[in-house]
């Protein structure tokens, strides 16, 4: 047994820069890394990590609505704007600023919630973030499964921080796992240029300008970019995200 | 008219990092710069180099082999192996080695001639290598178009020689032109990362690893990322590939 062990494939870790190229990966045979940086799955992340129990991502604000009307607490944004009507936009504060220990929240964002859902068919769907950047990590290592990370990007295109940090979870794998293809060594070797400062690096990318024209907005930013705040790992069970037993 | 002129919008360049995403940006408003490094663009840079008179690319094999009945010289490529039958694979040591000045030759590769197909909305469509790297970027500024680089990629995945590539361009124009959105920061970081060496940057990168499994490749891919040994640039016109006039 031990001789035939060490013939056992290594797995690997993949990247896919947008959503509209996941149907050229194996999703099947992955565990899909969600990242939407600026900022659903950071909020995601510190929804968890401040006692929501648990997160109904839907597709649009119709449901979202509906959810709303059956009691539970809403997030909704389009655009890096909060929809007016709803309990919070995608801040990451509103979990930290507001009592939300227990409480189920509907979440529906213009990137984020879509990856979730396009990604159903996957091992295993988790949501990753700079904030539990570790944790996920340390799970994926654990699982040892082939490991896809889906950047949710913007409105389709590659964007700079999700691909950020796509690259440091293919830094932190990159001793157990084989890299499998190019998309990994792009957001490998951008994260390596950045990583001593995310914060100057993304100060020109598309969305901090698109968010810098809101009110507050900076702080937001400056969290989403913090690492290991939390060691938590949210994870897909059927329709919901609920915390990892890890 | 010259204090109106200072009100002038600049030009900007972006960078699509896979045919599969091309639905996403404003091709009618671009002139596109189709790259695939690994080999379909540095051939076709290199067939003009050397006396082609035209290049007719085609998509299927088929397509390719009516040509050849025609009277047409021909090049065939898929999955990086040239195809029985055919005059030429997809070397650019093809139109180095043999007598091809004044020919015309009907082409079809893998990923670089759907590329091509794609684009046929641009203001007009260029053919970019490492080979003509310079050439390219001043066409680009004499023009003053928006510019966007179109990635070959390999079967819908971005790559690193063709996002290498696209990052050179965005150095070259980022003078004069805007840097449009996050696929070319990526490209531009990426470029920067790697410029001082790019056979050591590329050597572990998917499609060179496929490549070595053929015989003498090598040479094709160290030639491949020379820059500057031409100063043509191949222009679409109508259905078929031009030297263009600068």
């Amino acid at each position: 047994m031990l001789f035939k062990n060490n013939f056992v494939k290594k797995k690997s870790v993949d990247v896919c820069l947008s959503p509209e190229l996941l149907h050229l990966y194996d999703v099947g045979n992955s565990i899909v890394v969600m990242v939407d940086i600026l900022r659903a799955s950071s909020s995601m992340t510190t929804a968890f990590a401040n006692g929501v129990r648990e997160l109904i991502p839907v597709a649009t604000l119709e449901e979202c609505q509906k959810l709303k009307e059956q009691g539970f607490l809403t997030a909704a944004e389009r655009d890096g704007k909060k929809i007016e009507g709803f309990d919070f936009g995608n801040s990451p504060y509103s979990y930290i600023e507001s009592d939300v220990e227990g409480e189920s929240v509907a979440i529906t964002t213009t990137n984020g919630t879509l990856a979730i859902n396009k990604s159903k068919q996957a091992i295993q769907v988790i949501v990753g973030s700079f904030l539990n950047k570790t944790a996920v990590n340390n799970y994926l290592k654990q699982t040892n499964e082939n490991v896809l990370v889906l950047c949710a990007g913007w409105k389709g295109q590659a964007n700079l921080e999700d691909t950020l940090y796509a690259g440091a979870v293919v830094e932190g794998l990159s001793d157990k796992f084989d890299i499998k293809a190019d998309g990994a060594m792009i957001a490998f070797n951008l994260y390596q240029n950045a990583k001593d400062d995310l914060n100057g690096f993304l100060e020109n990318c598309n969305h901090v300008q698109r968010l810098k024209k809101q009110k507050g907005i900076l702080r937001d930013i400056e969290f989403c970019l913090k690492e290991d705040m939390y060691s938590i790992v949210p994870v897909l069970e059927g329709d919901k995200l609920k915390k990892a037993m890890i």
